[in-house]
Order: structure tokens, then sequence, then C-alpha cells
């Protein structure tokens, strides 16, 4: 089993790139995503008034203990069941998903390889680097559609969170990836060399 | 009589240092402040919607030919009736501003380093370098504060048309500023170093 790291800052498109490579492989394997977002802690002890002061965008809000014991389990054959976050209600689900026997798991997250134990277990890391101008579109784009969020809150939020967690956290861990695929998914050439360099991978750990 | 050149990205807060200078010398020298954007040219003879189809942030729309002109003749001791333009119609209005015995002119605008004649002209000159996504959350702000436009105009324009000329035209300019003044208007350090610097020049030039 073979586990690919994609980090990168808030709408890099590092969601779309694990798709692309999902489903390049899972045809022939047994291949899962799992998205970082998904374990972000729950915090039930608080208010949900209390839950909105917290810095989501700090690499303290997510419990990689889990997911680092997560991904060890995998690696040693047993199943798990990964935690589901509900962002309406800003708490784990109920629900979890189960995830067994797989060849590859691709995690997708802005803090994969920011944690040293985690990109340890990484066997290919991808850092996907697009300029913070065409982020921010992306973001303001997305979180007015999807979100129904006012401009005034989004670009407060970017300013005074986003921004100082990419230069502080996010940007800092682009020294760890094996490769760097600049202008996201339109970067095809990359997404192939990456795709190639996989299977190379995942060839060698199958043997 | 010296000339301060200040180039930048949009909305990077040049007009704000030019002010500062401006501020700063007026009360003991004869200093003049001359936006680049009154020097956009007229095209009196298009129709409105053939004026709308311009594109306003590449370097042609600019009259620099008249601008290097009016700054030769000022540096020749002339006076010169500077243009005013008018946002509202797209054509340069018909009163002019006069100017004359300068002992400063503070030129401010995206391209006062990009024409070799017209930089050449410049006695001290600057760059005010702020990253993107700050210059786009501040352009989104004053546009649809002052120029009621909507946000998706807005993002549209700055994709197809304003980052693409900061790449092709105005960054490659950086490399002729004699100081470089990051986060704009903040930057009180930089701001009076390149206080300083002018106070010098100006000195010797009086002599």
């Amino acid at each position: 089993m073979i586990i690919i790291g994609i980090a990168g800052g808030s709408a890099s498109g590092k969601s779309s790139i694990a798709n692309i490579i999902n489903d390049y492989f899972n045809k022939d394997y047994c291949s899962y995503l799992i998205k970082l977002d998904d374990y972000y802690k729950s915090f039930d002890e608080l208010s949900l008034e209390d839950k909105l002061l917290i810095n989501y965008d700090h690499p303290t809000s997510f419990d990689i203990s889990l997911l680092i014991n997560h991904l060890i389990d995998l690696k040693n054959n047993k199943s798990i069941n990964q935690p589901i976050y509900d962002f309406v209600n800003y708490v784990r689900k109920s629900e979890t998903k189960l995830i067994k026997e797989p060849d590859i798991i691709i995690l997708e997250g802005i803090y994969t390889l920011y944690d040293e134990q985690l990109r340890n277990l990484c066997d290919y890391k991808i850092y996907v680097d697009v300029a913070s101008d065409i982020r921010l579109i992306r973001r303001i784009k997305r979180d007015i559609k999807k979100r129904n969020r006012s401009l005034e809150n989004i670009l407060n939020q970017y300013q005074t969170s986003v921004r100082v967690m990419y230069h502080d956290y996010i940007e800092p861990t682009k020294k760890y990836a094996d490769i760097i695929i600049e202008q996201g998914k339109e970067n095809k050439e990359m997404i192939n060399l990456a795709l190639k360099n996989i299977s190379t991978i995942l060839n060698n750990n199958m043997i």
C-alpha cells in the first residue's frame, strides 16, 4: 500500500488533482481519497458560538494524530473507520467511512506535508503551487456560490487568517515535495509526470 | 528641477506614497504631483462603445510622448498645461492644469518606469511592491465602493487584463528602481529613506 500526499494553499486545485489521480488508478487498483478536512477536530464540548471562534485554518485544528494512526493501521493491513466532518454544525458526524485493503491512499489537504511523521508516511509528495491572487479569486467565487458568504466576510477571513496561515505554515512545506505542480489542474504535463512516478512506486510496492 | 517617478502595480499604494512625498516637500519647495492616468489618450474619434473596448491597462493607452515633452519643457523652465482626464466619459477634459517653475515633480503611475526615455528623465525612481493578493483585495474594495462596479466585472477585468499587464509590463520595470518600497504606505522606514535620498538629490540640484 502506498500513500500519495497532496498539499498546497487554499483553492490551489488539490482536490481536482486528487480526483484526477484517483480516477487514473481506480480502474486497476483499490484506491481511496482521504481529505484532511474530514480529520478536523470535533470540539464536541464547545458551544456553537465558541466553535465559531476557532481558527479552522490553523494546523492545530486538525486531528493529525488520529490521521497518522489510521494511516499506520492501513499500512499494517488493518481497516479503518475514517471520520466524516459535518461542515454545517462543526462536528464529526456519527457515521464513518470504512476503508480497507487499499493499494493507494490519496491524501489531500493544506497540512498534508506539515507534520513530519505524517509527511514521512507519504510515499510520494505533491505540492500544488498557484499564485495567491488566482487562489483568492477562486476562493471568493467558491465561497459566494457554495457557502453563501458575504464578500466582506470572505476577504476579512482571507486577510486575517487564510493568508497568514499560508505564509507561516503551508508555503514552508513546499520544500518537502517530490513534485511541484504549478498552475494546478491545468498543468497536464506535470500531472502526467506525477501519474508516471506514482505508477513506478506502485509497481515496486506491489512486487 | 527634479523628477521623482513612482511605479508599481494597481492598488499598491503609489498614490498614497506620492502624497506623502508631496506633503513632505510642499512646505519648503514648489512641488507638483502628476498622475500618469491624466495622460490617458483621448480617442476622441471613437464612439463610447468603441472606447469601452480599449484595454486601459495597456501601456499604449497612455500618451507617453506628450508626458515626455511636458517633462522636458519643465526641465527647460517652460510651464506646461497638464491634461486632466475625464474618467466618466473616457476623454481628455477641456480644462488643463498649469504647472510652472516646479522644484519637484512627483510622477505616479503603473508605467512610470516602463518607457526608457521617460525613465531616464526621472532623478529618483521608486517601485512600490505589494503582494498580488493584497493588491487584489484593495482593488476589489475600491472598485465596489468608488466605482460602483460588480464583483464579477472586477474579477473578470483583473484576470483578463490587469494581472496580465502586470506580469508582462509592470513587474519587469522593478529592476530599474532606485528603491523598492515593500508593503506600500505602511513601510515608514523605506519611505523615510526615500525622503532622505530625495532631499539629497534636491539639495545637489538646487546648488
